[in-house]
């Protein structure tokens, strides 16, 4: 398949007519081709209008039709073979490993949401039946189901062109819940946008749906993605991003004259608490593990240990001088963008120019462009109560160590912490009561809490929580990633004395769907 | 019990500082003792410290005993007897009766979440168990529950004193969660408020619960609501009022370092569509029918039925004839306050003084002070497509009915509705297309949609929605009647890894709760 550069609005290819975006390889700076130009308000509008229109119709497909076009989707992503992967390694400078697994991740997600619809669980169809006889008064028949909110923007994230961007988590989440979808592509991998954009384009036409429930705009964010999140159509959108480029968007979300549901996925640094007990028995292989957690994707995951803290004293010496070695032996790795490149390496300047942490090793430096050096802090953890700015998120494979005189100060440390994606304890049995007494506090600030284990590395299941507290998150209540991102969105609607004929398949008496439903407060068996 | 006049700050009376409040006898402009001073910042921050420090012990105590608490809340409020039930007529101007069943309905509602609470359902657990030996990675043992946000702020209602009040729906469905409810009263039932507010804080004690699990605090909007909505231990609140002030406090929620959840209920017309062939057969009937809606506690409920949308025509008059004559001998009805009422007259004024609208007929004019007087008013499908204004709540039992010159305009009228709380049909089997060309709009429009019956009733059951697209509240995810509003005090949290002695019981391997969870997949019999 040619690139040829346009955007996607429903079934057409349209040319763009702002600046050009071109895709860099980050991996050599070299330009990519073709040019994407940017589309303006009056394509929002468009996609928007098609959006629209299609949403009464596809937010009442069959529970099998909506599964095979999720399917399908899935399908004509493999069927773009190689063409996918390369493309994508160039625009990413991420290993074609790495891409592979992203592409079976993005499909098997595809194929997770497919059977989480056929399950029908998230239409949660309640029914009290009619007390006609009832006194004082009667109970006319009532009953619940959920209904998709309306057409959803979603922002293409950087660090995982496949998985979530185009066709990843928010737009299968979305389109799970009967939500047609306007992506705006994430402008530094236009290409991977495009292939991906054309196979859901290809699902749609296949699966015979309305044209507008799917469409794919490039351009600025500050004219198409606000515009985007602005527009009275969009009643819902999804984001993996930068924690100022998620609020600026929010904040569009929260002053339209109805407001809506945005879904920001901003910024964490993943705190990893290693017990006493386990730093003594291995203090030296958690230092070492812990750095090849760190280094995961050049460290550019969302929930990348940005943070460690832990009581000083001779064990957690020897984890901080495994480390250390491991990270003066780290070779560096290409990062996604230019521009992700200086943030980091201001970031990591930043750490190193302050007075209140200590650098303990750096990697290796990289021979090419937007080389990823990784870094080891220390700080005390007074020093870390006193100054919030030791808290920011450096997006890369930094990260910092909070040294605590004892347990109550590291409990103090936890408490202060700002709200994450994840918490992990590295414990052994030793270490149960310190780790009961983190519990409820971790519990209070992270959506994921790890026992053993590193948080890089996001099972996509029924049980994932992608989420957690502000500013991880812009809405505690959900998660971006696993099947309950479906819930994000949908949204209740009651029926009152509905004939059955009037009724949605889900809510008629004869129960055609064979779900399991609440009846008069007991679930069905 | 003698009222005291103070706020309930944990275990505390506590007397306020600022202004006098006074409760008015809205039938008599009698002004009621004792004051009721206004708390300060200081109080709010007590309170809120004291909801905090009992956050982590309240949002993990068994589930019999949370249900057992939110049964003996209603134990002591049926104990408070004869005392209750005048003081909040005194306060409230409504009928006896009204205010007997208003206590019903709020103690089975908490006797209803004390069941939802042991079913445990929202607890929503899934599993997703280890595979160690899967390939490329094998997977972690990964759980899933929902635990409490934090501390609420519930905001009284003027129009429920009872069931939508200090422990009424808000509260209780936050108490089910397992979060601390801070209650800011309504300043026009403060003693009402204080009566049900020990009536908790003897259930908090009876039952052995942290202090801070529930205060009541009285003083101003500006100050002390405001700064219950800003203050960072607070981490959602439920509002149920007027258009401006849920906007107010709406906007403080969300201006917070950390936003959150602000669930406001706000403003709906209501819209009752009289289908062709329901008028032919019994407009008339219908006509009637509609002002006993509309006259039901003084339209002072949420869902009072403030628009009818219909075919012009000679059933349509019938309809209008009918529903005239029945407004002409409705009696007048004591508002809940003068603010209530001045504002009733205003919005009733402005109808009958708007060139768009034509003044069909008003009811009997009362003697006594704060009387409301029944008045319908019609318009043309044409003006009210034109005029925004037209859409404007008058709180109060106002009524405008919209005449479509067909069916196409109808659904033009249907289609440029603001959100609503409900949306009624009135049809006969011969009305079943029509209907279910409005169907769809509808379900995009409100949060509960009635066939053949009338709004005002809200059922407090397990498929109730009462919520809707803006700005009939502020977040169309949501109910704030019903068993399923216990979700929007909930999120969820992942379980990675842990060891078995490390989780909360509704986890456990051995599944003590005896939950139906989600396991791989397959959700348990």
């Amino acid at each position: 398949m040619t690139l040829e550069g346009k955007m996607l609005i429903g079934q057409q290819a349209v040319p763009g007519q702002r600046d050009a975006i071109h895709a860099i390889n980050p991996a050599t700076n070299a330009q990519l081709e073709p040019a994407y130009f940017g589309g303006t308000r009056e394509d929002v509008e468009q996609a928007c209008e098609l959006a629209w229109a299609a949403f009464d119709g596809y937010r009442e497909t069959a529970l099998e039709a909506r599964a095979g076009f999720l399917e399908t989707i899935a399908d004509e992503i493999e069927a773009l073979g190689d063409a996918l992967i390369e493309r994508a390694v160039a625009e990413s400078g991420l290993p074609q490993a790495r891409i592979q697994g992203e592409r079976g991740r993005t499909c098997n997600q595809l194929r997770l949401f497919a059977k989480t619809v056929r399950a029908g669980e998230w239409l949660d169809v309640r029914v009290d039946p009619a007390m006609p006889e009832r006194q004082p008064m009667p109970r006319a028949d009532l009953r619940q189901r959920h209904i998709a909110l309306g057409p959803v923007a979603v922002f293409g994230a950087s660090n995982f062109p496949l998985a979530f961007s185009v066709a990843g988590g928010d737009t299968a989440s979305a389109l799970a819940a009967g939500c047609p979808v306007i992506v705006k592509a994430h402008s530094a991998h236009p290409g991977t946008s495009e292939l991906v954009g054309r196979a859901i384009q290809a699902a749609v036409k296949r699966c015979a749906l309305p044209e507008g429930v799917f469409s794919l705009i490039f351009g600025s964010g500050r004219e198409v993605g606000q515009a985007l999140v602005a527009n009275p159509r969009i009643k819902a959108a999804g984001f993996t991003g930068s924690r100022s480029g998620g609020l600026a968007l929010w904040h569009i979300a929260q002053s339209r004259p109805e407001p809506i549901p945005f879904y920001a996925e901003m910024s964490s640094i993943n705190p990893v608490f290693p017990l006493p007990a386990a730093l003594e028995a291995r203090g030296a292989n958690l230092g070492e593990a812990f750095v090849g957690s760190l280094n995961m994707g050049a460290g550019q995951f969302c929930t990348n240990p940005g943070l460690v803290v832990a009581i000083k004293g001779p064990a957690l010496d020897d984890f901080i001088a495994a480390a250390r070695q491991a990270v003066e032996t780290s070779a560096s790795q290409t990062m996604l963008t230019p521009g992700i490149h200086q943030a980091y390496e201001n970031g990591m300047q930043q750490l190193a120019n302050s007075d209140k942490a200590r650098e303990i090793a750096r990697g290796r430096q990289g021979d090419g462009p937007n080389q990823c050096q990784t870094a080891l802090f220390v700080t005390s953890a007074s020093d870390f109560l006193g100054d919030e700015s030791l808290q920011a998120e450096v997006f890369g494979s930094t990260s910092l160590v909070v040294e605590c005189s004892d347990a109550e100060e590291l409990q103090r440390v936890a408490e202060r912490l700002e709200g994450q994606l994840t918490a992990t304890l590295l414990m052994d049995d030793a270490d149960l009561d310190a780790a009961r007494a983190l519990l409820p506090v971790l519990e209070r600030k992270a959506g994921r809490i790890l026992v053993n284990g590193w948080p890089t590395g996001v099972e996509v299941c029924d049980t994932m929580v992608h989420g957690g507290p502000f500013p991880a998150t812009s809405d505690v209540r959900t998660t971006s990633v696993g099947t309950a991102a479906i819930l994000r969105f949908l949204r209740p609607v009651c029926y009152q004395g509905l004939p059955d004929a009037l009724l949605p398949e889900a809510l008629k008496a004869s129960n055609p769907l064979a779900l399991k439903r609440l009846v008069d407060g007991q679930r069905e068996a």
